[in-house]
């Protein structure tokens, strides 16, 4: 175990430990601690919205959520010697959840995936599951049972939702211009394109006086993945993997957060994976120069480990950039991932499950999510990949039909 | 080796053969042979351009496609008892190029991968590679190598691009009118938002006279995948591989073609994974009802198979739904994806091969396309995993810097 | 498909074709071709009995096998520049079974796996099964079943049992001295110890006069595996394998046989995995001086392919170096293994299948058989492991016991 | 984390436990907990030797240890309702070192492989390294690295070496018996044959009196694997992994210790594995009378989990059952296994390991040892799969021969 650079005191809120984490992306976080190159240490987490989802059998919880308060990062750490231009080699030696004591927050024991209602966040199908829903799963050392999905049990693919370097000043007025621009595409759209600045709910760590209202009026949310990483909700961010990073300011200022006990590729449900809170042992080092020795000056890069759950049999489901209303959309992946997600929905419900309960499931299991083809036009094809060896019966399709069974419900809202 | 239902003289044109096949789809295109459920038998293909493309060092050949004649499939198979709203189970015994002769066309020891000029066809990154481009690729059993990409070797996960049940004349009319809509919304563009159909070039199979007239007509293009599977390009599509297909017309009426040797996960390079004729071997079964009991109405259900290549170490990039001139997509899987292609080409540019080189590569190899969110508005993250294995080099960044090397070319036009 | 160059009519026997092969290890057996390092090149086989066994349903061809016969080699092939001290690549590119015509011989669609009677040959669990049985397999592309064992299908690991370079004249001397003297130890014991020099049946290759004299005269066994590799069955000579063959005479004189669709780690059965004829395509290509180089002077050294079967579960059985009488042996493996296969055969019984179908399951299908630990004094512990996806229905350990079904009959002797 | 069962002061001595545990197999020994079936829970355990070895770099402690203290086993818990005839089901929901303080013992940050000098112990290779020697091993989360093997590391796959349910008395005076028949075919053997029931150095757990005594003076030793399971080594009793455990007395009574951060087949080294204390996460339930149903009643059965660390690239090595005298063994795994090892080792000192690294390497990574035939008489084969990606250099032969390189030196004796 190494060095806990980042302490959490899952008894209290983010904003009440000690050293506070923050939840905007701003340069003028300061770090909270700094480390060598080549240091290990542990970094330990609150669940992405500082505990305000219960282990209870209502969706109210969910339905109601404040979301001007994710995510709940720790951090910034800063590395010596990393200045703009290089590649911050990050490498995950081990996540988990927190140490379990009274099972009070996401993380000690159990941890939840929740569907956003339409008016609050909304989901990937918000079209067709407008309302709150969610599923609280039982940790079993490497498996997850939920007694909101019976007949279902899978060791978790777990990672972080959530790490990233800080954004530079000029980076982050780029963000926020561009999201801006699509923001005043639609201003009034449900949910909303994009998410600004919102200083209500902001923390700006330790940054205080002029440096916090700056954090707090400018700082970019936390929910989209941007230049630096950040939310990409990468399921393969596992045990072992190793992630090069660009670096935008001086010591780079690593923030991490949102951990996923697992979590299926799309993280449909958007509320989200399995949530917890937890810890992270990470590895650093620098590449001097990296970004432009290795062309890498958009996006982090990586190698993920070799750790993960391990499947050899799939049922997957294909979809098509035809829309629900037989609309056609020019190679659009997303409209052609909606409908393998749909088309998955609607089999798992020939054998019992609710609907809410099947896109659940999609959103927690370690699915993978496929595109095909981007190039026949003017259908794009992607597809799903669901481990057949997660459920306790025998999911393939055969001649006799599905054995269609009581399989019990999801929480959902008052 | 099971029966030849479908046998193809590759010394000869599609539209030569004894029983030709055929390039659009229409339900009155005749079967040619019918087999039981529970049969075993063999296919015979051309590759998708029935021959129009070279084993040479030019890719003026790709450049000058004719473009109404894809895709050659053999067919149709019909299966005894096969009705509207059963499933067909199609299994994927064996598949594999044609027996060496004299090498003349794709298939027969070679196959290739062509980009599109952006004024005939096009593909994923024609705003970037708006010329066409080529590489042969030699097959060494299960192993392929190209001299056009030197320093790399894989496996090939050799698959159908393309097969699927014939459509009811129904179906065609939706597909044709929600295919009409959408070109009517940019009827000049370049390369076309889809194919409408088009007489010229047309094969109708062993249809004749009005009927034949009529599949010329109103025949649906093969490009795009559909409702009843068709060029859905899914890699795993590989040996071992069992598909559930809705069943649209009496007989079901299995037609197939486009074989690859490999293929990269989105077929990028559109002219496409690495492209040969051969031959596929297929089972065949009923579901009776299937479609209904299953809720599999609108695009085939599949379990891959497992005799895959398999690796276990990947080169992985991510891209985000923002485009190249900084403008922000909403959750564009498409966009997202196009970004991770491109920092993937950015990346092996600088060991040295050019971007066509790299471009093909991503076309042809067995890389993974992963949707990792859609859901964290505005900025949807997709990923792209290359297994290092397939490179004679250690392609993973290092503190040292990538060796750039001589990496020789590619076939371009004159 | 590469130039083959030693080709096999498999309506004759070996010792009819244009150029035979050969069934001993000598080296005055002339090379019957000479290929350049970096050759490719396909050799056909036929199956090691020389086609003494049929599809039918009786063990009685078994029992009564000639086993002065195999391993019908096809063979020597000559590398040139290859000399005494090199390691000889050997790329396994493609291997398959005999395009299938009339079906009269094992390769043609079909194979088999038998258990020699002990007084003819014994196998591994002779004591338990002294008598012949059989299973023939129909082959359906990559998966294989048996009408002799209901229940099971699996994708086939197809790989030469057998493959080797000419030994020198010290070396076969040598294997000559160390095998009698094993033998000396035991000269009645039935099974042999060893299988000495047999003129009779062998079947020298191209040599004449006094060579072939001295090949028949002196000429090694084919039975076990020797420092030039020889009959080592290792299934994971697969498809795209590369093993580093070390080489004793100029030339190197490379033969092979004894193709098996699939086997079992141990071969347990004897007369052994899914045995056929087909042909096999290799790369070749001389690391000069490597046996010095790499320390690699006794026995070949492998990187297995990647295109294997996959599977992530398995159930799996434990055996220690107690034997059946419950004496004690040190650290004894083969003990140790032989119980492991006993205890699979009990539990595999409980579900129906006869002892002999069991142990013929475990010689042909991919299961695997682990050295566990040989330190723990007295005992050591293998473990053997079945894939659990190739039964249809699920094996496992539960709670209400197994399902004990009519699961067929194998072929037993009349 | 489950309740904690069995606790464990790593600052003291097994034997001054509040609760201590036991290092001698008894039905006598008093359960130390109940759990009914069903139940999760966690069991602390020490290292296998009581702490003896340190993490320095001399193998004087390995080559001094006193072989009476192992192994230290926490337990037994007892499950409610189990009987004798039942199937104990055992789940490893997790399992991990000891949370890091001082690092003072063997799992607080580090372990240990050792290779036990031949008077003292012996290992599988004793004749070839007679003395002691030891690599410690820091682990970073998932990944292990040694001072004392530069240029390796790997992802450990966790498991314990040793755990089963007590025996019967019945069962114990069967073990004695066979044991000591054993030894007295050559009672003055060096290392010996087994190792016989030894007062001194043995802990009874919490029997006391009569019952005590009996415990000192006929407990089995716990070195090796028997018809309970004990000391199977298995590596692949790792995270997810389900075990199905005989029952020989009421209770069941399930002791566990000797965890290994990793291991490669064969635990070669003996002393041992990666050595640690650390804590394992079980869950228990059972198959009433499932000894008798699934004819399970010699040896555990299990189902591997799908946890463990994925490598599809090996190096492997070969050997046949010919000793280095050049003596023929009849189908001896083991003399087959020592030769494959030999031989990996010679090809890894070209490299310029020395044979002592090359030897603990194999003791430690997570390399397969496999039985490749056991019936080509007179030489099983059997071979070693070493990953290749736990090498920072490419291990696999070229043509211009290995790189040697001062690779440091690992811990020998003063």
């Amino acid at each position: 175990m190494p060095e806990v650079v980042f302490s959490v005191d899952q008894t209290r809120s983010m904003r009440d430990q000690e050293v506070p984490g923050h939840n905007r992306w701003h340069p003028d976080i300061p770090a909270v601690v700094t480390v060598r190159a080549g240091a290990e240490f542990r970094v330990e987490c609150r669940d992405w919205t500082d505990a305000q989802i219960g282990d209870n059998d209502s969706a109210d919880d969910v339905r109601d959520a404040d979301l001007t308060v994710p995510h709940m990062l720790s951090g910034p750490v800063a590395i010596e010697g990393a200045e703009p231009g290089d590649l911050l080699i990050v490498d995950i030696l081990d996540i988990g959840p927190i140490p379990q004591q009274s099972g009070a927050v996401a993380g000690q024991g159990w941890g939840y995936t929740g569907v956003f209602a339409r008016e609050n966040g909304g989901s990937f199908l918000t079209e067709h599951f407008p309302g709150a829903s969610k599923a609280v799963w039982d940790f079993h050392g490497v498996y997850a049972t939920s007694r909101h999905l019976p007949g279902v049990k899978f060791a978790g693919i777990t990672h972080p939702g959530l790490f990233g370097t800080a954004p530079s000043a000029d980076l982050l007025a780029t963000w926020n211009r561009r999201e801006r621009a699509l923001i005043d595409t639609d201003p009034g759209r449900v949910p909303p394109l994009a998410w600004p600045p919102q200083p209500h709910g902001g923390l700006a760590g330790t940054a205080s006086g002029d440096a916090a209202e700056r954090v707090l009026a400018e700082g970019a949310r936390t929910v989209p993945p941007r230049e630096h990483g950040g939310n990409q909700d990468i399921k393969n961010f596992s045990r072992g993997a190793r992630v090069f990073c660009p670096v935008f300011v001086d010591g780079a200022n690593l923030s991490v957060g949102d951990l996923h006990y697992s979590q299926g590729e799309g993280e449909i449900t958007f509320c989200g994976a399995i949530e917890m809170g937890g810890f992270i042992d990470f590895h650093v080092d620098l590449i001097k120069g990296g970004m432009e020795k290795y062309g890498v000056t958009t996006n982090p890069v990586f190698l993920p480990g070799n750790v993960e759950p391990r499947y050899s049999e799939f049922l997957s489901f294909v979809g098509i950039s035809v829309d629900e209303s037989g609309t056609n959309h020019y190679l659009d992946a997303t409209v052609a991932y909606r409908r393998a997600c749909l088309n998955a929905i609607e089999y798992l419900k020939k054998w019992g499950y609710s609907g809410e309960q099947a896109y659940l499931l999609l959103g927690a299991a370690p699915i993978e999510g496929r595109i095909s083809e981007v190039v026949d036009a003017p259908n794009a094809c992607c597809s799903l990949y669901i481990p057949t060896a997660i459920f306790d019966f025998d999911v393939r399709p055969n001649a006799e039909g599905p054995v269609k069974k009581d399989r019990g419900r999801c929480a959902l809202t008052s």
